[in-house]
């Protein structure tokens, strides 16, 4: 494959990782300037106003970009499928590895995306801001006529393809944000992306022994708190799946895969934790999960594009992966 | 710990692993000139005269000296201790890290080996051969009086601590070499040897993708055979414990902390293999086996000296190691 990767630096010597969460914050909404959902933190609560530019709903407008590689791209190609909105939001998908600069299509037939022509997915970004200077990340919803990014604000995203994209969702779509359980979800949802999500990374680009041993015992301290809660839960909250399952699915379909070694995430692997593993693989086994999961490409992607902690660029052949495949009994739960 | 580690080379571009087998080849006999063994290699088959110089055994002379960390030094702590040799070869202990010169005794009172007196095992070498070119190894005998290394041959080691010490052994020692079994056992150490002992280096110093896929196919192919050899005999050569479970052991107690990530043989850990965990947890549970075991001392030394594939040194607090304490059942084999 002829992916040109540079080397490139996730680890800052001595330093505890902090993720950069400054995304594009425009929303697609179904109505101009407003909200559906009140509790967003974008609008006014009263009045479901808006403080950041929006563009309309409109079948076929928009691209939905997303490497099947990248766990934050991921839960929007999850959650697109589960709500029925393939026919409505086109997908691209760049390949697993990018260098310092962009995400490519090259995996696309002479590696460019078929409907925006792009070979990097930059060139998305360049045509709404030229000199866009932050980094340019998966997923991001693209405007299909001007060719121009819309957002990159990853947990925006999922939530407006819930919220703002109903009329268009599929008779028998899930309620992935339930409104009786809404308050505690946010609270689930909010510690599982900083100690799980982000945990996993954390641990990963630690700059020292000191801020790692203080990321793995969080990580595992919130695995455990989660082991526990789905010991008697078949979803994290309750009976029906939701927004956080997607959520932290992501990251457990890449623990075994990439954070367990790769990232040092070793306390156990996924396999060793009952509940969590056979919560997982019943998600796995629910149309939506499983097909977005690319175990090479989730693989290739970790391990070549992080040079400074895998220098030789190497991919591992393990883990076995024909353990999702297997009865998980939770339908009992 | 004061351990100046200066960044190494292990693994060398587009390269298979190859391991320098060249050691000092002088050996420790009851009868100078000659071998007990009829079948050792350096012997002449018809009347045991070798062709190498000759030390002779002398209770009290020479220094053991071994880092717990390392696997082939593990071997000749393990059957020094089986055998009952305590009392008369004393054992230096240097810590689990290294430079690219020497192995030092910096876990020691001053960093100074309280018998050799040494800072670092090198002098050793140095006293015996100024100018000695290669590696300074553990498992090296040195003889105190001249406190010059005598040999760093580690399969001689423990072969000659069977055959050579016998009168010193104590009188329950096992027979660690027996001879109705010997012809199958060479068979057996052999691949273990070139496949496992061997195998899991190979994997992780591999120069290229390519070296890498074929020695993660060897080692996982080997170690099939071995799951299966294991799933109806106690030991591997039947119903005692041998020289050939001794070089099995050192590999499999270091393949869950070591090798699974930081060599990336991960198809699955060691804990997934019923008969070989079964296996592993019985030898740890045998006196002279676990004691011999310090997984922090064993984490440290890889993860920080192959600074090559783990540019960050930063050493994984997992796994969690008290499944080794378990129940095995392989008493009912």
């Amino acid at each position: 494959m002829a992916t040109e990767v540079t080397k490139a630096s996730y680890v800052e010597a001595g330093k505890a990782y902090d993720r950069d969460m400054r995304y594009i914050p425009d929303r697609i909404t179904a109505e101009p300037g407003r909200s559906r959902d009140r509790l967003d933190v974008t609008a006014d609560a009263e009045t479901g106003a808006l403080q950041v530019p929006t563009w309309p709903v409109e079948p076929g407008r928009y691209r939905l970009v997303a490497a099947r590689a990248c766990p934050w791209a991921n839960r929007s190609i999850i959650v697109r499928s589960l709500l029925g909105l393939e026919d409505v939001i086109s997908l691209g998908t760049p390949g697993p590895t990018h260098d310092q600069r962009s995400w490519t299509f090259d995996l696309d037939p002479d590696g460019r995306d078929p409907v925006l022509g792009y070979e990097r997915l930059q060139e998305a970004y360049f045509a709404r801001f030229p000199e866009y200077p932050r980094g340019i990340t998966v997923p991001a919803v693209v405007d299909v006529p001007t060719k121009a990014v819309v957002t990159n604000d990853f947990p925006q995203i999922t939530h407006d393809l819930f919220f703002e994209w109903r009329e268009f969702h599929r008779p028998d779509a899930p309620n992935l944000w339930p409104e009786e359980v809404r308050e505690e979800m946010e609270v689930v949802m909010k510690r599982v992306f900083t100690e799980v999500n982000n945990g996993v990374y954390r641990c990963g680009f630690a700059g020292s022994q000191e801020t790692y041993d203080a990321a793995y015992e969080r990580l595992f301290t919130a695995l455990d708190w989660l082991e526990e809660r789905l010991t008697d839960r078949r979803y994290l909250m309750g009976d029906a799946i939701t927004e956080a399952d997607v959520r932290l699915f992501t990251t457990l379909a890449r623990f075994d895969a990439v954070y367990h070694g790769h990232f040092k995430c070793n306390r156990n692997k996924l396999i060793e934790m009952p509940a969590l593993w056979g919560y997982a693989r019943d998600l796995f086994q629910t149309p939506g999960f499983g097909e977005s999961i690319d175990f090479e490409q989730i693989k290739r992607h970790y391990y070549v594009v992080h040079s400074d902690i895998n220098p030789t660029q190497i991919v591992p052949l393990g883990p076995d992966p024909s353990g999702w495949a297997t009865p998980h009994g939770r339908d009992a739960l």
